[in-house]
């Protein structure tokens, strides 16, 4: 089976198409360091948001969002609980949600968080080399948000954590690989300059779940929003080199960008 | 009554002088999401923030302040308790303060919070049609913080929650609505632009929250601090058709709206 | 003793190289409103950050981190506990921290906080004058996060902190006085736009952090951040005068400038 076949640049329009005609709402259950620019990025691209954190409410939100994210960047003792609520009841009111464990492996509140979690059942898991390899259960610890295995490494492990928990897993790099059980899709449109912003990547891991709200079949929705996320990046990376300037100019390309661009412009393998 | 006799433009450029000269202090207890643009806003504006939100501290500063704003977008426990605190002092010694009941109905802890909340006599409370259904007591849930019940059919909730509470009840949309008692002004300056970065709406009652510091008459104040921002939208607009550049062109507009300008450009009815 | 005999220019420049050669890993346990920011400004300029914050994690990290910063701008009671713990784990592993008291003299619980912290010998202290007058155990209550006490007024009692703590003790003003014992640097590159947004000085406190992990002095390393920071805004304010705009060409700046322009640029006395 090729990479076409598994997912097509023509799903990639009509998933974006999707998002802009839907309007997918996203609960997220993020870090406090990037909470603003992953719900302008949401807001930009053609979603909505609400960062419903705290317990009691965190299960209930979960049966009204399109999709969750739980991220793992700054995991406070009222939001592990909020976590766990809402995993639990999206798991069981089959809410898509994205797991994505930061720093897990290299420090110990949240990896023994990410095995709770990972219970529940998450539709996508996305995460770097490092991240990916310790929730397979052989990563080593890394200096936190630092990606210091190379995604190839990593590949291996992503297979057995899709096999593991069904979930599909996307290791981000220089170029992300989305996988699921034997399928691999490679999206090369990655630009250094997301690097050089925070929250680059965990505003990624909010724009899957806003995929998987409109999108059934989650490795489509995975790709379809790491190849917008990404087609945008390079967009804004032509109007500016620095990332102060960056920032602003990707959320424009995010709200600019249409399905015939994101066709043209995926590079998918 | 007419609307120019409740609220004269000349009354708002006089509002916007007395922020430049007596630069503000606002006390912030807001969410996670926009602590960063409401701060952005109010100093580009002319005021000033500190966002004092812990339990013992929050009741002594909110004495020191020269307005107050609770918004419950995030309200994690010990935020509660400190709203309650605050509120509590600043209903004491007087303080004006603006309660933003965000996503009040739709989700628990925080419909049972801002009924407390209400207690202690907010001098203004901001909200969509949605929220403001909800803390009148009619109110449906709605799927968070988008705003799906149209502004008129909440302006007879607005008046009786008026009526109840005291309160300046500012009731946002494509036009705002601020009701006092009998009274209603309409804003209509507002850009769907601020729509599309997230805090559009909440950073304004922490503006509300500035003019309420330095202008003795409520309705004036509100009236005010929603005509200034959202002539600020209309400049910023002015400059660009993007979400992530209009962020930075409103901050600037923010900062460099004058008084002349506010007369000229406001449009009350 | 000369203030080019304490710090060169030519030791800024070096500092400078060493950031952009060595990425510094910055652990930052900072206020709610300013974490994004800080961490664009880190990641601008070239070091790298996280924010890990919560009691268990906050203690391990601060022994991989190669500086650490501690500010008090929202110091909620789990963040307190973290604080606590990573002063001490940086204390015991020598990794160089700094402290910045925001509205200490102020406020109840950060001041008693602030004396516990004190214990840990921060090796440097950030504040403004009225945070340092405070600390120093002579200041008068605040209004919160202003500083009203003239910086020469504070002089004397930063002289008498680093001597009693060992701490190098900076305190910002319109013009940035850097005080070691005997020894006090003026750098003269202030801006005023850096007090229309939000986070201005607090991103300082990182920035320094960042410098101490790549620079042995740390009245050297403090000065150079200092410094780097502020010709960088210099830079920014001259591509716009408002504080909107000037966020994104201010980290602009921050990531192309240059030890070169850093040297010629630096106002030292």
């Amino acid at each position: 089976m090729t990479a076409d076949q598994q997912v097509s640049a023509d799903a990639l329009g009509a998933a974006l198409e999707a998002i802009r005609e839907r309007t997918p709402l996203v609960q997220a259950i993020t870090n406090d360091v990037v909470t603003n620019f992953t719900a302008n990025v949401l807001l930009a691209h053609g979603a909505t948001i609400a960062m419903v954190d705290i317990p009691v409410e965190a299960g209930v939100f979960a049966g009204i969002a399109d999709g969750l994210l739980i991220n793992l960047g700054t995991p406070h003792a009222e939001q592990r609980e909020a976590m766990l609520e809402a995993a639990a009841s999206a798991h069981t009111i089959h809410t898509p949600w994205v797991l994505d464990p930061v720093a897990v492996g290299a420090l110990p509140v949240r990896t023994e968080l990410a095995a709770q979690l990972l219970e529940f059942s998450p539709t996508v898991i996305r995460g770097n080399a490092s991240e990916i390899l310790a929730l397979a259960g052989q990563g080593g610890a890394g200096r936190g948000v630092d990606a210091h295995d190379s995604v190839d490494a990593a590949l291996d492990a992503a297979r057995r954590l899709s096999d593991r928990t069904g979930a599909v897993v996307a290791v981000s790099g220089a170029v992300d690989h989305t996988v699921h059980h034997e399928s691999i899709v490679r999206v090369a449109n990655g630009h250094p300059l997301l690097t050089r912003i925070t929250g680059g990547g965990c505003a990624l891991g909010a724009v899957m779940a806003a995929y998987l709200g409109v999108v059934d079949d989650a490795l489509t929705a995975t790709v379809a929003a790491s190849a917008a996320y990404e087609v945008a990046a390079q967009d804004a990376a032509a109007v500016t080199a620095h990332p102060g300037t960056f920032q602003p100019a990707f959320l424009d390309a995010l709200s600019t960008l249409t399905p015939a661009r994101l066709i043209r412009k995926a590079q998918l393998s």
